[in-house]
């Protein structure tokens, strides 16, 4: 049995140990300052990051499975313990030097998700949960907003795909604005969530994200006090849609989603 | 004749200033924790903030006038030496915690931009230019990107209006996206001509700025070499729409904006 706070140790040095790595090459690159070397640039770091994530992973852990953005799936398919890692999360943001990147780090047990840290390398703010032991930032207990409902009014995000289902997002983006409600996008899942669970933001929704991304960051929202569910108010996966909110307006989220935005349109 | 360099220190004294009543206020919000607070407080900093400008200006420059976000016009309106204030600008970000505001100063002489300066505070980063002198962040010197094309691709910001007009500029946000096109919205307009200047984003466009929104930032990315001009390519004021982008891809982002998103349509 892998003890929770040996595990969150473990994901704590992987999500600080890519941030170092985010922060030393983005110096380099501008020193650099063109812009055409920046998509090497991500690529490359993104690798160092993952590998230097499943260094410490296996030193640890040299049994359990690793899911990552660029290496996939490093173990059995069927492993007990899965460790889900996106070594740099907003890497659109980190190639052209927008200060707005995290890591995530996660581990499942069983297919459930016990353990999460988002490292944000910028803001130095460390994000983290562990299931049924809360969630923290920099040490602190973090709990969602209590905003009560979307016309507060309440401070939501959002991500941009770019296929057909933007023209869908978007409707959904325009119903909100014109209901008043403000809408951002920074540009980070990982981040977006963990503004959800520390409440600078009430709700974030995202269509198409991939495991690494939400793994840590729902684990955190979640116990920080909040709710994340799928479009149809289910839990994960959340590959389809993702919704994230304090709770409080998480059914006016997912009804005005329904309304403004049916999901049946997305085949 | 009032000095550039002098007037370039008064600025960025009161930027500073204010940033600092920022910060003091936000951790106070945070121990209530109570959201429903906090819209008193922002009528709160907002007014500190701009008064706290207003005694820096006029401490050295007592018979100049002073637009500000919050009280007016302060002075003479045909007053050859004018400043304009945004004490807070993002104060929706800040009304949630969300640490994405800072403080505009600008200084016009005749008309004509002649001193910007603008301070985040939750970054520690003072962007300034002097008409003719140049950009600077924390007193390195600036320069806009060298991205080409928008469909490089550029990373590009907005701002959402909440108005009619919400809906055509999230024409132009669905015509980008398709083109593969990264869209942020971060909600500080100020930062968001900082982040052009200093080629963290390639372009930037909002609908419905205020003087207060665009005085220091603008003046800021011409002096790091990059263009800002209304729908129609001219020169301000920019209050129905702002462009501002690296100078390269200006032209192609006028062009996809008067056919995605007519002027016409705005009546």
């Amino acid at each position: 049995m892998t003890d929770l706070q040996q595990a969150l140790t473990v994901a704590v040095e992987a999500a600080r140990t890519a941030g170092a790595i985010h922060l030393a090459h983005l110096g380099k690159a501008h020193q650099v300052r063109s812009k055409s070397t920046f998509s090497d640039l991500v690529t490359e770091v993104d690798a160092l990051a993952e590998a230097a994530i499943r260094r410490v992973i296996a030193d640890t852990f040299p049994e359990h499975a690793v899911l990552g953005e660029e290496e996939g799936l490093g173990g059995a398919a069927d492993a007990w313990f899965r460790w889900i890692v996106d070594p740099l999360d907003g890497t659109v943001n980190y190639a052209h030097g927008f200060p707005v990147f995290c890591a995530s780090v996660a581990l499942e047990v069983g297919g459930e998700r016990v353990v999460g840290a988002v490292f944000d390398p910028n803001r130095q703010e460390l994000f983290t949960a562990t299931r049924g032991g809360g969630a923290f930032l920099n040490g602190q207990s973090l709990r969602v907003s209590a905003t009560p409902t979307l016309t507060t009014p309440a401070l939501v995000s959002t991500g941009f795909p770019y296929d057909a289902s933007g023209g869908r997002n978007l409707r959904l983006v325009e119903r909100l604005l014109r209901l008043g409600v403000p809408v951002r996008r920074p540009g980070a899942a990982a981040l977006d969530l963990c503004n959800v669970a520390c409440g600078r933001m009430d709700a974030y929704w995202e269509i198409g994200l991939k495991p690494w991304d939400s793994a840590a960051g729902s684990l955190i929202v979640q116990e920080a006090g909040g709710t994340v569910t799928d479009a149809q108010g289910q839990p994960g996966p959340y590959g389809a849609m993702l919704i994230a909110t304090n709770g409080h307006l998480h059914a006016e989220l997912l009804a005005l989603l329904h309304e403004a935005a049916p999901p049946a349109e997305e085949a």
